[in-house]
């Protein structure tokens, strides 16, 4: 099965088939120059499919999501920034007053609208703001939409975060675009990783949960910025069907080639995430290679880029390989101390810093010259298997303490 | 059973009937003015055990540790500071051979010594220094040199670590002292948290593990500095039986007594590395009551301690309250997300912020003064059953990242 995927990287989630978007300043946040209101909607209803956070303290937005998906079905998404409409007395009913909203003024049903929220947890979101700001936002629902929706549901983002993707599928041209925001997984505060991604692919809402959580498994699952798993984390994702390609419903090889674009879209909005983590200067990425079993490299993986000492090493660009090899005795997976090598990678090249478990007599100076670069690689090898896995995340500097020291105020 | 223990803030590993300890400088570390090498040596036989760190690269000293301890008896403490001993090819021998000369310089047998190493790992330890400085190191053992010895084992600590009480036991007066070093659990760099304690209570090896093992479970494993667990981390007991008490070979009254004066022990060890964790400005301490189970509370509390989210905002003093019960709901424990009362609480009195799952309209004035206190409680109260549990931590600063961003340049 060979294709080619195309990237575009300024694409996103307009640039499927009948997808319009936009994104307004309605007055959630103090900052006029801030949008925070975004609608996306589909031409045609749509399979769709969501992954929710597991926190026990879930933003009400996410359980009226869950509802609303429940048959499968979905046609738009209203999104908002400032508040997450978490832990606040009336939240259900507001989550569910914005989906009325979306219908009232698009014609959707308010039950196939996905709702979305970010920001403060703990503040009451006040409608107001929203239903002054619906009409701009419907009269402004265009193709070209994408970059606006996508601007509208950042918080302490820096850039931000799209990407689309097209592909043959079953003899048509097939396209999944993406919008995301999120300094990390996991931002209790201003919290949240949010992802939305649309396909004109035609594919059942079963199959489409199924591409989804397993792309998610080797991505968005597999990425860190502190540790801390938001409340109202949501990736979903919206088929409309439009390409007319022959709909997907098993895992034949369509459905192949449907999840292989779909990783490359997940791959790239994680990277973006993990580069653009609260104070980050850096991406940093663990490859973990011949273990056991994937549980193994999965759990080795995100053991270093989730450990804090590591993270600050990263920042200072010092090679102490002692930190990586703490870290990987730690992560409670099943593996021989003696047998693990590790090596430093980026565009500056690649160094080897432990052998068997060993720390070498390196070139630290070629090894800062490699820590230096915005992109770094720690390569483990286990020495145990065939099994390997990614990990994502991003270094720990001052910043971060600055941004989240005093975030509120 | 009611009884009391007398505290003494300035006491420490000598401060039991029949130990001597010293700290000199011997050369490991560079600066001349920073002592390197401790002894610590009991006029008779003791019954001993220890607790190791779990994490599979292990330091060579506790692998040696561990095997000398397997008998149930130790006679001195051999630990140095600057060079952990860890992740290089000769440990083991080198570990080995500290025992050795610590028995030929006092006269206890090699593997009766329980020797520790805290520092840098991956890099060889240099045995020259340590053979040049054991004479200095024996020849100024006192029942004074606790303090000496305490500070031959910091590292990145800022405070000497160490107390002693005293108590009533089976008609007898008993004394257990400690020292302790370690910025946190946690220091895979600067790596280790070590604590040695002696006492002159007469208690089989068995029921001083298993002493250890219960006051362990509710101070040092509910400790989190940073989440990193080191390669390093001993705690170790000795008790000599000189203050004659009738031996405690089983779990009786007196049992009970040393079991409670330990806790006090190692509480105050913990609060007092957690307080001088890297960068730290305050202790923060999370107590869950309330509980289910003494599992979910420890789940609970150690989230909630160890949130980069909740330890940024304890740094500067904000109120958030969603950060703890985000750090409640991914803690993993089956808990009630709708019964979760939150109360900050200082020297500075107390505050009310979320009530059923819900966070209040508090006073943000009150919340913060109470938060500027250098010792601050989260006050947790699940409304679902009896079990309870506190963690100790500390906040996340900008001295944790400038310390551990370039630690070893």
């Amino acid at each position: 099965m060979a294709f080619s995927i195309q990237i575009d990287l300024d694409g996103g989630v307009t640039s499927p088939k009948g997808f319009l978007a936009n994104g307004v300043h309605c007055g959630i946040r103090k900052n006029k120059t801030k949008k925070d209101l975004m609608l996306l909607v589909s031409e045609t209803m749509c399979d769709a499919a969501a992954i929710c956070t597991k926190n026990l303290v879930c933003g009400a937005p996410v359980t009226v999501t869950k509802r609303n998906l429940e048959n499968g079905k979905a046609r738009a998404v209203i999104c908002n920034s400032g508040i997450a409409n978490t832990c606040s007395a009336d939240g259900m009913e507001k989550a569910q007053a914005m989906c009325e909203l979306a219908s009232a003024y698009t014609g959707v049903a308010a039950e196939d609208v996905i709702v979305g929220s970010t920001g403060v947890i703990g503040q009451p979101i006040d409608l107001v703001p929203i239903q002054n700001g619906m009409q701009s936002l419907v009269d402004g629902l265009s193709k070209d939409g994408s970059h606006a929706a996508a601007q509208a549901i950042m918080t302490t983002d820096t850039v931000e975060k799209h990407i689309a993707v097209t592909f043959p599928l079953g003899g048509k041209t097939c396209t999944i675009g993406a919008i995301a925001k999120g300094s990390g997984m996991i931002h209790p505060n201003m919290a949240t990783m949010l992802s939305f991604i649309t396909t004109d692919a035609a594919i059942s809402a079963e199959m489409l949960k199924t591409a989804l959580l397993r792309c998610a498994d080797k991505t968005y699952h597999m990425l860190s910025v502190d540790g801390d798993t938001s409340t109202n984390d949501t990736v979903a994702i919206m088929a409309n069907g439009l390409c007319e390609n022959l709909r997907i419903e098993a895992e034949n090889e369509d459905f192949q080639c449907f999840c292989s674009a779909l990783l490359t879209v997940c791959e790239h909005i994680v990277k973006m995430l993990a580069r653009d983590g609260e104070g980050a200067t850096k991406l940093v990425m663990c490859e973990v290679g011949h273990a056991k079993t994937e549980e193994i490299a999965k759990m080795c993986a995100k053991s270093v880029i989730r450990s804090p000492l590591v993270k600050t090493m990263m920042f200072g660009a010092d090679a102490n390989c002692g930190r990586i090899l703490c870290a990987l005795g730690y992560a409670g997976a099943d593996i021989d101390a003696k047998k693990i090598d590790v090596e430093y990678v980026s565009a500056k090249g690649s160094i080897l810093v432990c052998k068997d478990g060993v720390v070498l007599d390196f070139s630290e100076e070629k090894a800062k010259e490699i820590l230096l670069e915005d992109t770094v690689t720690v390569r483990v090898n286990l020495h145990d298997g065939e099994a390997h896995a990614t990990a994502y995340g991003c270094d720990l500097t001052y910043d971060y303490v600055k941004i989240n020291g005093d975030y509120r105020t």
